[in-house]
C-alpha cells in the first residue's frame, strides 16, 4: 500500500471565469452603465479592504481569447465566505451582463514532501504566509487544473513515497530556477472539484509561463504522471484598466 | 468467471442540481418573489413532514462555484415517488427561475463484502437505518459519482471475490478512521444512471472531504480501480439561509 | 479473420427522449393546454391502433431525473414510417412545448449464436414474435446503448466465433435467470446510430434493472468487452398518468 | 519509416446537417412559408442544373432521429464554390428556420492500394467517374466519419505498405460482395476536417448499411484499426417529399 | 531525465473563429448594415497599417462548413495588444452580429533542433523574419492544434534529445519537400492554451494541406507521437470578398 503525503491547507479558493455580454452591455444607457460600474468598484474596494485586513485576497485579470473575458480569483478563510461572496456578486447589476463560463473550487495547499523533520510547519511564519497569501499584482496570470495520472504503468498513486518524493524534488528544482520571475500558488481540489490540483501562476512576462510549463513537461513527474486541463492566461485589471475594458465609445 | 457480491438496497435517491436565473429572479416584484418563496417553503415543509414520518428524507445545500447554485437530494421508497416529486417541483413558480444542470438517479446500497455469515441483514435495525437513513444536517455536503475501472490490467470485475473483499476491507478501514467526522451515503446506480455509484459525504468541516478522498486515492481500490466523475461541494441551506440566498437588495 | 455472426432483424426502432418546457407550458391558457393534450391523445390512440393491427408498437414512459421528462419508443416496419411519425409529432402543438434531448435509431435484432442448426428461423413464430414485438406495458423502462470493446487485448471483434459464442452463452444464462421478472429488447444499431446496440428493459420492479446489469457486469462478456453509454430509467405513462403529468395547478 | 499510399482526389464535398425550427416555421403565415419554399426549390433546381452540366452534384435526404432533420451533401470542383454555396444558402429565408448541427468538409478520394502498375489513372474514365460522381438517388443514405487508429500496438500508420495493402484488399472484398446493393463514396478529410475519412453509403434498403458495416467490423482493418464517429441515416427527399416535410396542417 | 529543447519566440498570436448570426444581420436595414461594415473596414485598415509598420500582422479568411464563418488570425508584440484588439472588436456593431465559436492563444515559435552551433539566432535576419512574420495572402488557410503524445510506450517527453532530433529532422524533410507550395507558421501554446502547438498553413491549393498532413502522418513523429485537434480550412477574405460575404439580397 502506498502512503499519502501529509498536506497543509490554508485559505479556500474560488476561481470565477466569466464572459461579458457585450450586446446587452452596449444597450444600457451611459447612466445605467455608470451605476453598474460604481456597484462593481464598491465591491472591488470591499474585497481590497478584506485583503488589507489579511482576511482574504482577490485577484482580477482579463482572460485573452474567447474562453472568458475575465477571472476573479478569491481566497477566503471558509467555504461559506466564498459562497456568500459569489452570491453577492451574482446579485449585482454588472453580473447580469456577464455569463459564467468556468469556475474552480480548491484550497491553498503545501505538500510536505520537502518538510524539515522535527519542526511544526504551522508555527513557521513563511509557511503561514504561503498558506494565506496576498495574491501578487503581477501583470499576467496563468491558471490550469491538473491530475496525477493513474493509467496502466503510469500510476502516480501506486509509487512509493520515496519515488514520489524524488519526482517532486526534481520538479521543485525546475520551479526554483524560476524564482523571482514567476510566483506559483498551488491549490488542492481532491474532493472539492473535478481535478486534483489547480495551479495559478503570476508573472510580469507571460512568456515565462510557457518556458516554465514546457521545461517541466520533460521532467518525469509531468512527462509520465501529469494530466492537464484547460489553460487560461490574461492581464491584470486594475481600476483604470477595468474602466477602459467596460467603456463603450 | 468472477462472482457478483450481494448488495442490499434501501430508498431510491434523486440528486437534483440547479442554478438560479438571477436576472429573471431580480425582474420579479418583491410580492411575486415572496409568493414564489412561500410556495417553495411549503414544499420544503412537506418534505420535512415526510422525513418525520420516516417515509423519506431530503437534504438542501448550496453548491459553491458555477456548477450549480443548489442541490436537492431526495430519498424515497419508490422511483414513482421521486418522479412525482420532481414533476411537482418543476411546476412551482420558483422552479421557473432555476435551470436544471445535473441530476443523479440511484438507490441507497450496502454491499455485503463485510457481512456476518449466518445472519439476515434485513432483520438488523442498524442496517435498516443505513438503508433508509435520515440525511444528516451537517454544515457541508460533497457529492461525486464513480466507477470501478475495467481497462487492460486494471479490471475490477475480473478480480476474484477474495481480491475484491481485501481491497474493500482496506478501503473501509480508511473510512472508519474518519468516523464521527464524516457521514457517508453510498448509492448504487448500475442500470439506473451513467456511473456505477454515487458517493454523498456530509461533514461540519469541508476539509475533511479533501483529507478523506485524498487518503483513499493511495489505496489500491481507488489508485488502480477508481474512476471519478465531477465533484460538487456546498453548504447547508436551512430556512433562514434559503431566505438570505434568495433575497434581493 | 474473425467471422461475423448472422443476425435476424425485425422492426426498426426510434427512441425519442424529450424534456418539457414547463415555463412555456404554464404560460398557455387552460384551453390551449387542453387542445394540445387532445391532439397528443389522438396521436397516442393512432399509435395504439397501429399496435392493435400489429403494424408497429409504441411505449410511452417518463424518465426520472433531468436527462429527459419522457421517452417515446416506436417500432415500425420501415425507416420511412419512423421518419414520418417523428415529423408528424414535431408538427403538433405539444411538441412545441418539448425539447429533444436524445434519440436512438436501431432495429430489433436477434443474433444466431444460439440458433438451432438446420431450421429456418424466419418460419419460427416465436422468433417472429420477438422480431416484431408488442412492447410490454410494464411499470418501468430502462434504456442504454452499448458497444463491444475493441481496445488492446480486449477486442471482441478479433475473438473467434467459438469464443464469442461461449461468452454469449454465459451472458444469456444470466439473462434467463431473470425470465418473468424482466423483458429485454435488443436492437442493433451498427451503421444506424453511434453505438452498436441498444438495450431496452421492461420490469415491474426497477431494482431488477440494477440487479441484472450488475450481475452481468461480472460476466466476462461485459467485464472485459462491454462499453456502456448513458442509462435512462422511468415509469409507465398511461393516459391518466399523462394527464396528471401535464396538469397545471 | 512507413510510406504513404498515393491517393487520387476529385470533387470537394460538404455535408451540411441541419434541424428545422418547427415552432418558428409554424408561426409563419402560409404565404410566407410558400415564399420560403419557392426560394428553396429554386435553389434545389440550380443545384440540379449544375449536376446536369456535370459541374457538381447534390444529395438531399432527411435524417431519422433528433440528430438532424436533413442533410445536404454537395460536391463541387473547388472549396470556393462550396463556400459560396453555403453562404448563399445561409442567406435564404428557409435557412433562417433551420439550425446547423453538424457539417463535414472533405474531398472525393480513391486510394491506389489496388492500382494497376504502369497505367495513368487520371486517363481512366471509370476512375474519373468515381472521382467526380453524380450522387445516387437511392432511397436511403448513411454517413459516418472514421479514422485509422494510432494507439499502442494498433497503429495503422506504422504498418508496412504491404500489411496495409493486405488489410485493404480483404476490406475491399467485403465491399465488393455488396456491389449492386450499396454505393459507397469515400471522401478524404486529413487536413480538412476532424476525422481522416468520411464514408457516405447509398442504398434502397437501409438494412444493407447495418449488414455491411457489421460484417466489416470483424475484418482486421476495422476490428483493430477502425475508429468511428457518429452515424447518420435517412431517406431521400425529392421535391414532393420535401413539400410534404415542410407542410403545416 | 529528458532535456527540453531551446525554443525561440516571436509575436503572440490570437486565432479568433466566429460565426455570423445571419437572421439578425438580415433584420438590419441596408443603412445599418453599411454602417456596421464601414466600421469593420476601418478596423481592417487599422490592422493593415499596423502590418505595414511591421508591428504585427492579421489574416482574414472564411471557414468552410458550420464550424465557423470566418477566422481572424492576429499577431502582435504583446499579449496586452492582442487583448485590447479583441476587446475593441467585441465592441463593434459587426461583432454583435457574430458569435465566438473557438479561439486559440499562442506565440510564434522556432525550435532549435536544427540550430547551427556557435551562432546567435536572434541576430539572424531570416530567423527574425520567421518569428515576426507578415502573414501570407495565400488563397487558403488551414489551422489545427496538436500535442506530442504522452501515453504508455508512446511518450515524446521521455525520449532523449537525440531521438527527438532525429524525428524532427525526418519530419522537417517532408515539410521542405512542400516548400513554395505551402507556408507553415508554428505557434507554441504550452502554458497559454489547451494544446501544445498550433499549426497554421497557407497555400493557393487546399489539396496541398491534405497531401502534406497525410504524408506526415506516416512519419513516426506523427504516427506514434502526434495528437491532433479540430481542423479548420477556408478561403482568403479580401475587402471585396468580405463585402460579398456580408451583402444581403
Amino acid at each position: 500500500m502506498s502512503e499519502a503525503v501529509q498536506t497543509l491547507e490554508g485559505w479556500y479558493a474560488l476561481h470565477d471565469f466569466r464572459t461579458i455580454d457585450w450586446s446587452a452591455w452596449k444597450l444600457l444607457s451611459a447612466e445605467e452603465r455608470a451605476k453598474a460600474e460604481d456597484e462593481l468598484h464598491t465591491m472591488l474596494r470591499e474585497w481590497s479592504d478584506i485583503e488589507e485586513r489579511r482576511e482574504g485576497s482577490t485577484a482580477f485579470y482579463t482572460i485573452v481569447g474567447q474562453k472568458a473575458d475575465f477571472v476573479l480569483m478569491h481566497l477566503r478563510e471558509t467555504l461559506d465566505e466564498l459562497n456568500e461572496l459569489e452570491n453577492a456578486f451574482n446579485k449585482t447589476t454588472f453580473a447580469q451582463y456577464t455569463k459564467p463560463v468556468y469556475s474552480y473550487v480548491s484550497i491553498v495547499e503545501l505538500s510536505s514532501y520537502m518538510a524539515k523533520p522535527g519542526t511544526d510547519p504551522m508555527q513557521d511564519p513563511d509557511i503561514m504566509a504561503r498558506l494565506k497569501p496576498s495574491l501578487p499584482k503581477s501583470k499576467h496570470i496563468c491558471f490550469y487544473p491538473m491530475n496525477k495520472r493513474r493509467s496502466g504503468n503510469d500510476n502516480w498513486y501506486t509509487l512509493s513515497m520515496e519515488e514520489r518524493r524524488a519526482h517532486m524534488r526534481s520538479h521543485g528544482m525546475i520551479g526554483r530556477s524560476y524564482a523571482g520571475r514567476v510566483k506559483q500558488i498551488i491549490t488542492g481540489s481532491v474532493g472539492l472539484d473535478d481535478w486534483e490540483w489547480g495551479v495559478t501562476l503570476f508573472s510580469d512576462d507571460p512568456l515565462t509561463f510557457k518556458k516554465l510549463v514546457y521545461e517541466m513537461r520533460f521532467d518525469e513527474a509531468s512527462a509520465r504522471y501529469g494530466e492537464f486541463g484547460a489553460f487560461y492566461v490574461g492581464n491584470l485589471l486594475d481600476a483604470d484598466k477595468c474602466r477602459q475594458l467596460l467603456s463603450i465609445g
